[in-house]
């Protein structure tokens, strides 16, 4: 099945108590879409500056990522600045550019309306309800959003709800939206909203998967070293998006396999700046850190 | 196989979000018998005072715990007052008085020496090693420790680590033991000083165990409302040490169905104050818990 992913392409300055790095390719379609990339086709819809390097668009080609629905605007690349604390769970955000992302209105190419699957990275709810609209039918859509978009766009985020199936948050978004300190409670209560399931990034705590009749939860890969979370979970949205495409099987046990690539995968990019850890795994990589997953969770 | 368990026998004030108790039955001891009771025999070595009510003594007999061990004291009972954050992995000790414990030496009755597993509570280090000095020759041993015995006692902890199968700490803890921030490195470093095996209790999160070949990673059961998280690391070692007493299994597959009914009880506790949620289950409730485990977890 195809997937459509709406999200920023970005610029990011990282700074992690392992090392710091600066203009290296970030942003949530990038993660997404490389990621989903080793399960089934990815195409893009995005915006970049005329600072964007082709090569950069050249590698995501490579992946087989179509890029024709990634705009090229007058003005720069979005740009992201943060930095992690010793405890990774937290991160300032030091600087933040818009750019050419200030005035995006995403064009849904015409080859990419037959798409099957649609993921919404988090931007306003109003852009990801266009990017809707300018598909055919899709027969999943999954959305991502963040306390900024809760906070100053709530009706609007809850309008979109309705029409989503799968709504990723982390903890703090969670009880953002629903009002509710308790994760069980809080899920309930979002579930409420419309989308028929959710998921709770945890980040090294790993991941829960609340519908109305099932809850699921697996940790994340226990790593010696984690270098830079960022777009950890983008990733995890990529590979979970990118199973359930690849077998188009959206049953209970395959959702759960398709949380468990998605820590596989986010798993992976920790544990390098930026995309880097993507460039140098392999299909066999994957199937061995899920084969891991196995034998750190069985009982 | 027969348990030996050494620890506190206290009496709590506690303060949670959803309300407040006065003088209830807690200690380490207590939540690790009680939770053990339900899977084999144990036999508890503690102090209280003159104040501590026979009917409690009662209780921890009905569920088949041997209480010889239990010395009165002339003085009050332990107390500890601690009251919970709204996020309820924080808790404050507003009051600790040691009362009886303050001059208490293990003494461990003759009938509990050819005890095959021995369980050490967070008491200090001396005091561990001379419960396990007066034990004949167990099969097992399990050891707790917290912040202040590392900070205040580290040689005579060490010491005690390489006569530990398995010791249980949190994740301040670990880092605070192994000087290690990643929870990963932490384990490794903490294995070295002895311990076959670690367990990190995560509260909220769940558990991991490391042994030098193995990491296996659990969750929390994902409850809608956590009342009272006061002696849930207790509870949770008591139904871990339990299950392996009652089976006399420690292979590596038993230990992790230990370490699930170790979260099973625990699971348990937390959904009221003190022991209460322990003495209104039965072995039915445990077993329809622990299969709700495997739905939470399995893929």
């Amino acid at each position: 099945m195809k997937i459509v992913v709406v999200g920023s392409v970005a610029f990011d300055n990282v700074e992690t108590p392992f090392g710091k790095v600066e203009n290296v390719i970030g942003g949530s379609a990038t993660f997404f879409s490389v990621a989903a990339s080793f399960f089934a086709p990815v195409s893009v819809v995005a915006v970049v500056g005329r600072d964007f390097p082709e090569a950069e668009l050249g590698f995501l080609r490579s992946r087989g990522i179509d890029t024709e629905g990634i705009e090229t605007a007058d003005g720069r690349t979005f740009r992201w600045t943060g930095r992690y604390h010793e405890d990774m769970n937290l991160r300032d955000t030091l600087d933040l550019q818009l750019n050419v992302f200030a005035e995006f209105q995403p064009k849904v190419p015409r080859s990419y309306r037959d798409a099957e699957i649609c993921f919404l990275s988090t931007i306003h709810p109003r852009l990801q309800k266009s990017v809707l609209s300018q598909l055919d039918a899709p027969r999943l859509v999954g959305a991502d959003t963040m306390s900024h978009w809760i906070e100053q766009t709530r009706p609007e985020l809850e309008a979109l709800l309705g029409g989503v199936e799968v709504l990723t948050v982390n903890d703090e978004e969670a009880r953002l939206l629903s009002g509710e300190r308790n994760i069980v409670a809080a899920a309930r209560r979002i579930l409420g909203f419309g989308p028929k399931s959710l998921l709770i990034k945890r980040g090294e705590y790993g991941v829960l998967h609340f519908s109305s009749d099932s809850i699921f939860a697996v940790p994340a890969f226990p790593l010696e070293q984690v270098f830079d979370p960022t777009g950890a979970g983008d990733t995890f949205a990529g590979g979970f998006i990118g199973h359930l495409a690849k077998t188009g099987d959206f049953s209970v046990a395959n959702v759960r396999r398709a949380i468990v690539y998605g820590s596989v995968m986010a798993s992976f990019v920790v544990e390098d700046f930026s995309l880097n850890r993507l460039r140098t795994i392999g299909h066999d990589d994957v199937e061995r850190r899920y084969r891991q997953f196995v034998a750190l969770t069985e009982f």
